[in-house]
């Protein structure tokens, strides 16, 4: 028999990071993993389930494909769809109970259909230089070295283009003489790098607070204590930090992923002052570093640091093409040599055709051609995020002014919260990622990154206005006022 | 003071993987960190302690370099070496503490200068077909999805590869209905997956014993309960398997790195079923098997697994240019959505460039034509490792008879160690990977392979004939008998 109403009744959660279809396929594969429900048994249709438990049926239907997938159930036309096995195969393992814990899902699922999307903070690829890439490549090709660096390369990355950002690192003093540069496959791999050489399972590990998650759910993963510094608009908070003394310190000076915020000169120096004496190791991510549409720049904590231990990380991802996986890593020499070690066990070295191409980009001029452009396409873009945020965010919503970058951060007004007003938000043809995505010890419910990079200054503006109208409606729901924004008065 | 000359006799142990320049840098690094030497004090010359220590004087000077580039001792000339301090900055980080355990060294130090190298398992890149390389680039960079290939891609790979290379899969009869298919950066990646996913620390992991040296530190360092099981001329000792009973089974059934063993069919089928009744995740490592150069190919574990359990690596590194690190991963769907989140984690995804180029490369046919070169090329090589051996190794060696692949393994007679002979053979011109190297359970210290495949046939007769007088002499020199090979017979 099938298990009775009551078995069935999942404990959903719609505020969760994991998607309900996902949740509701969780929940059936206990079921039939304990044998609650039996092989053979026919599962409820769809609709009468979505009636059942007040799902959407699209989710129901969902929950049923990936089980599907995975073995546990065989749809029969016309006849339904009926439970298989745990894990599908006769006598096979039971890869549930042979993984170690499961990742907590990196992003929410995205309705099909046209969508603005401010999810993904990328360039533009309308804004690609290919003929520059074209030509960057047919160097490489015509190239006498081509056949060497086709062949195995070395952990710390191809020659020509490591020596390259070492030399530029020391021009730009931010690399001594007791720093040494390596490749990584884009900022990613270094904190992956980093994360295996420096962090064991209860160490503390100083996060700012919205992070990107792709960070959090390393060190995460990696069994650290996480504690979040909050970041304001001026950069992560200094009197937290002094109180966490974390074992490593994860920053991002410039325009940092979620909230664009950028830190001062005094606090730059303030937090290696604090990390010196806490014994905190300090790195530095300065992906967006290059990418400052106004004001002035500030020297890189790296640059600040006479005692030469902090660690730089800097990617061509963000300034040229995401594609292809290049970035790279300034450190102390004993630190670089441990990491090498760690580069060879996880994938022995970076591309290399990549490497050259890139070097070619960058010696050829091409790569400072484009960041030129780049910078004037990114002041339009931050412009007209700015400005529509002015316009069409009701009254009480705060938004970050960062001055270059790709993300600006929104905090919607209580009781918003943007993980619930997302699938409305996709249905009016807009996406973002929710703050929740990127909270370390606040949940940042009200939160949302706008990642403004990849989108045309009307695509920002027509996007920004149907969330503007979507969160006026609901705050005039939840309170009966209207708050939609009085006409700008300039 | 200087500490006696008691205190600084170090405890080097020259069979150990660690060069002794980098063991006697380790200690004078303790003796600094924990006060033993003062900073300021002056160390020994180089030629009065190599002469303390018995060491050679390149030995010596070779670990102080080590010193002052990790800033612990600075060189004055003409006034000799001093002690700086630990970490060399004035409070600065002690980086020793900081970092988690080392990483066992990796390879021998090869000394500079013109070499017969047996010692890296790659193919020669004069077979590199650079202008189907380049037409395949052309293809790419001609192509409308260029500015799309450039942008971010996704984890599971770029998707025109993957689905490529799943179709291959499933007409090849290796990936069933409950198969996906992943793209990595070549094989090391997906082994590094493979740990993060299915291995926790104590965790028994079978591994081939000998083995590649990437495998087995990777899993060394994940804290996993290593357990070697012997590889004879058909590959894997089964009984000792039937004991073994591991969580995780590591192997390699075509060409096995480094002892070129094949796995028969009726051991392939045992294997199968002994992971069956113990509940073993089979890893099936298969990155030489389309390097056949005679004899008939055996179906894959995975062909053969009516569980669907098991797991296929692949990889276009040795089959087309291991610069571009493109591997893929075929395996149930449960295991692979795991695998996927861990390799967001890892470096968000594989290069796409590379992807799309090699996809070209095997769509037009090219891969097809340059693997019916390599098996040409192959064969030549093996005949020409198989001849030099029976010609020139001393009576008493025994060497193993791929029929495919990049490695030949020589096990020489008692008391013939190659990790001691392996100076001796790079001063005489040539290099290759001593048997320790490799080693397991088991120390293989009469062990050693040769890496065929990037030499052409010339080079590998003069090298077996450098090695096999070598090795004869110093046999002599134990036995006082002649060990010089008979002449051949036919």
């Amino acid at each position: 028999m099938i298990a009775t109403e009551m078995d069935l009744k999942p404990n959903l959660n719609a505020q969760s990071e994991v998607p309900l279809y996902r949740q509701l396929s969780e929940h059936f594969k206990i079921l039939i993993d304990t044998g609650l429900v039996d092989r053979g048994e026919r599962l409820p249709a769809t609709r009468e389930l979505a009636g059942q438990l007040g799902l959407n049926r699209t989710t129901v239907s969902a929950a049923y494909e990936l089980l599907e997938e995975e073995g546990y159930i065989s749809g029969q036309v016309g006849r339904g769809s009926f439970v298989t096995g745990g894990g599908g195969r006769d006598a096979g393992l039971n890869w549930d109970s042979v993984l170690s814990a499961p990742q907590v899902a990196m992003r929410p699922s995205v309705v099909p259909g046209p969508l603005i999307s401010f999810a993904t903070s990328r360039p533009s690829e309308k804004l690609f230089p290919l003929d520059k890439f074209r030509a960057s490549c047919e160097d490489v090709l015509g190239s006498a070295d081509l056949a060497s660096i086709l062949q195995l390369g070395s952990p710390g990355g191809y020659e020509p283009l490591r020596q390259y950002l070492l030399d530029e690192a020391r021009t730009e003093g931010v690399a001594g003489p007791g720093d040494d540069v390596m490749i990584t496959n884009g900022c990613q791999q270094a904190l992956d790098l980093i994360r295996r050489v420096l962090v064991r399972p209860g160490d503390r590990v100083g996060l700012e607070d919205p992070v990107y998650p792709g960070l959090k759910n390393l060190f995460l993963q990696a069994g650290a204590d996480l504690c979040g510094v909050p970041v304001g608009a001026e950069g992560i908070d200094l009197e937290r930090l002094q109180r966490v003394r974390p074992k490593l310190l994860m920053v991002t000076p410039n325009f940092q992923n979620p909230t664009g915020a950028t830190i001062p000169l005094e606090s730059r120096k303030s937090i290696l002052r604090m990390s010196r004496d806490s014994g905190t190791v300090v790195v530095e991510n300065d992906m967006y570093g290059s990418l400052r549409y106004e004001g002035k720049a500030q020297p890189t904590l790296k640059a600040l640091d006479t005692t030469g231990d902090t660690i730089l990380l800097r990617s061509f991802s963000k300034i040229s093409f995401p594609g292809l996986r290049v970035g790279w890593v300034v450190g102390p020499k004993t630190f670089i040599s441990r990491m090498l070690e760690a580069k060879q066990l996880s994938d022995l070295h970076t591309d290399q055709f990549s490497q050259a191409v890139l070097l070619r980009f960058a010696q050829s001029g091409r790569l400072e051609a484009h960041q030129a452009n780049m910078l004037v396409a990114g002041a339009e873009r931050l412009l007209a995020v700015r400005a529509a945020c002015e316009l069409y965010l009701p009254q009480g919503a705060r938004f970050s002014r960062p001055q270059g970058g790709m993300n600006l951060w929104i905090t919607l007004p209580e009781p918003l919260d943007s993980a619930d007003l997302l699938p409305r938000a996709q249905r009016a043809g807009v996406t973002y990622l929710p703050g929740r995505f990127f909270a370390v010890s606040e949940p940042h419910a009200g939160g949302l990154r706008l990642s403004f990079a990849g989108l045309d200054p009307k695509q920002i503006e027509e996007g920004v206005r149907l969330l503007g109208h979507l969160f006026s409606e609901e705050l005039d729901a939840h309170t009966g006022f209207d708050h939609r924004p009085a006409p700008a008065m300039v």
